[in-house]
């Protein structure tokens, strides 16, 4: 083994990969490609940005989990995974953004070195990074059946350990840091993109427990902070032009600490706020009270999304669609986990230490509001807020 | 159409449709989906962070791109597309992470209800948000055949306008202001993070032109930062340990104006380097410069590649793979165009306009060496160097 500091001891990640073997029986498959770098880093503790090309790891029906990709990212995972360099495997760069020849050819050549060809192969059929060309070009060149595992390692990782807990907690922590310093500078006039830039230096300057400093990493997702009628709209970044009086700004974003993620929104008015939208404060914040208070254990998700949309109901508010989503460990495009929903017809079991962020987000006609809370779900009792910082639209005259 | 700032006139988004209405012709196609986040701003001037739910812009026989995505998301196209109401179309959060339903079976709805259904529709099977399970679904839901379009609208952005060089060319102004000041504070006890954290600061600040000021957007990728043997690997980020002294650390980061990019990687050596590491910054300068001069008119891709690894072979340093690939307009998880690449057997004629990263690093076994150029095909003579920064292995006593 490499001289590899990782931020989980071996005994969590033996842990995990146990969770995996059962879920896989379970499921009938005798072996594992996961291209979710979050799944990937989860079960090995690899860490880059190469999720741009073809890679994974494939879990075999025993011995150590298997890092495969480009061969300049096997190098990446020699630095940063627990195995052996016997299961770090890297394909030449032939494979890739070529026409000619395409990276799946080679990971079937490595599953079938190992001899579990001709066997069930589960494949996450649903992500970002398996294509359906990838599909394809697998499928043609294994024997044996690929089975749709999409989300299968995403489950075993919807109750969290201790220390990933203390990671998230320190992520709530940045972000905390990160809201109070865009209250501070934001102002008329000012540039939306100084507000991005100051929003990211403190995110990655980090910050301070009972333990000491400790530094941040990128969000899965970039600061969404759209302002005035933009802010109809849940999805927008920023440029540069100037903030402006008269406006609101919901600031979408989340602390990260190796790879862990906390996200918290506010919003902020330059000036005095319309009724409409301090109506509906109230009845977010309300809303979100009888949230965390359905948030516990033997609850359904589904129960918290009904406890929030009755409240919005009670006072006429119209919203539809998901109020939260599972988090954790991410890579971009998402920081969700991708597995239960907060929304009405969730029938998903809420056990102690799911985390969740409670995305209590209205996108009216005229404007946007956020307020919302990343979760813990505790062993009795009401969610925890991992977050401590003022729940309200923040006003600055 | 909305009140919407596009980046380019309309003049601009409609010759790029005329010339993807060519492309589909030539490839006999009635229909085009392309999911590509890049293209679709391309296309359209979408601009949001929502690349995480399934979404896209059809190109149909006649008329308007038609923004199709998320309803939330619509509302971001009505925000930031040039295109008519009736062209954004956004589908409900029931099809939104759920095990139910698949966003795909309302795509292919989309498609029926403007009489496109039995054509030849071109998708892009190997595209990031372009999943083997969506591809099943719509397969499923359509009449007519589904013909593997990849790339197509990627090769109609490969020669730049004047503005898109205009913005590429801020971009650089960025990326000079970010090494400088990375020079200006790493030091043996900085810890990693902080590093990143000015990174982002300074690129998000953004800079000043004969035009005024400008800010900067978020790049496609993370700042890659790894230093002493962690930089024998290509895509590893940061954590919270200090920088040592007698390690040399490479900064590969791009500045990016409205999601043009000009990528430009150096190296800042904390000590006294090894003679092997002078000796490998000399072999790369001599390289870039063979290569520039060979990125002229009329040559390939593959004369480049070669020019650069004549350069290497004679001074007797091993490298493989591509070394370099088309830049501009670019969302996660990559900045690179995926069109062409710069190695040896590449095809390819260069034409003026054509932007690239010459991505001439060296990752040996001990240590890494990252000196790169952001270039621009002229319409005669060697490249143009997109940016103006010291080419050298920097070192700090």
């Amino acid at each position: 083994m490499p001289d590899v500091t990782l931020p989980f001891d071996r005994a969590e990640y033996h842990d995990r990969l146990a969770r995996v073997r059962r879920a896989m029986d379970d499921a009938g498959l005798d072996v594992l490609f996961t291209c979710d770098p979050s799944n990937m880093a989860w079960l090995t503790g690899y860490d880059g940005w190469s999720f741009y090309v073809h890679q994974g790891v494939i879990v075999g029906p025993e011995g150590e989990p298997v890092f495969w990709g480009r061969r300049m990212d096997a190098m990446g995972a020699m630095r940063t995974c627990y195995m052996d360099a016997a299961n770090i495997v890297g394909y030449s760069d032939d494979y890739v953004m070529s026409s000619d020849s395409h990276a799946m050819e080679h990971l079937a050549e490595t599953i079938k070195a190992r001899g579990w060809d001709g066997r069930r192969i589960g494949v996450e059929k649903e992500n970002y990074y398996y294509s359906a060309r990838a599909h394809e070009v697998l499928e043609r060149n294994l024997e044996g059946a690929l089975v749709d595992a999409t989300l299968l390692v995403n489950w075993q990782r919807v109750i969290k350990s201790p220390t990933e807990i203390r990671f998230m907690r320190r992520a709530a922590r940045i972000v905390e840091n990160m809201h109070r310093h865009i209250l501070e500078i934001v102002e008329p006039g000012r540039r939306r993109n100084e507000i991005a830039a100051a929003i990211y230096h403190t995110g990655l300057w980090g910050s301070e427990d009972e333990d000491g400093l400790f530094g941040g990493d990128y969000a899965a997702i970039a600061p969404l902070m759209p302002t005035g009628r933009d802010a109809t709209a849940a999805h927008l970044t920023w440029d540069d032009r100037p903030f402006e009086e008269g406006a609101a700004t919901f600031f979408e974003i989340a602390g990260c600490y190796r790879r862990y993620h906390a996200p918290l929104c506010r919003t902020i008015f330059l000036g005095e706020p319309p009724a409409d939208m301090r109506f509906a404060e109230e009845a977010v914040i309300e809303g979100i009270e009888a949230g965390i208070s359905a948030a516990r254990p033997g609850n359904t998700a589904g129960d918290v999304a009904r406890a929030f949309y009755d409240v919005l109901q009670k006072r006429g508010i119209k919203r539809e669609g998901r109020c939260g989503y599972p988090i954790g460990l991410s890579y971009p495009p998402d920081w969700g986990e991708r597995t239960f929903s907060i929304r009405p017809n969730d029938q998903t079991e809420l056990k102690p230490n799911m985390t969740f962020h409670l995305m209590t987000a209205l996108w009216m006609d005229e404007w946007g509001l956020e307020i919302t809370e990343p979760l813990r779900v505790r062993s009795e009792g009401p969610a925890e807020c991992l977050a401590n910082y003022p729940r309200q639209l923040f006003v600055k005259p």
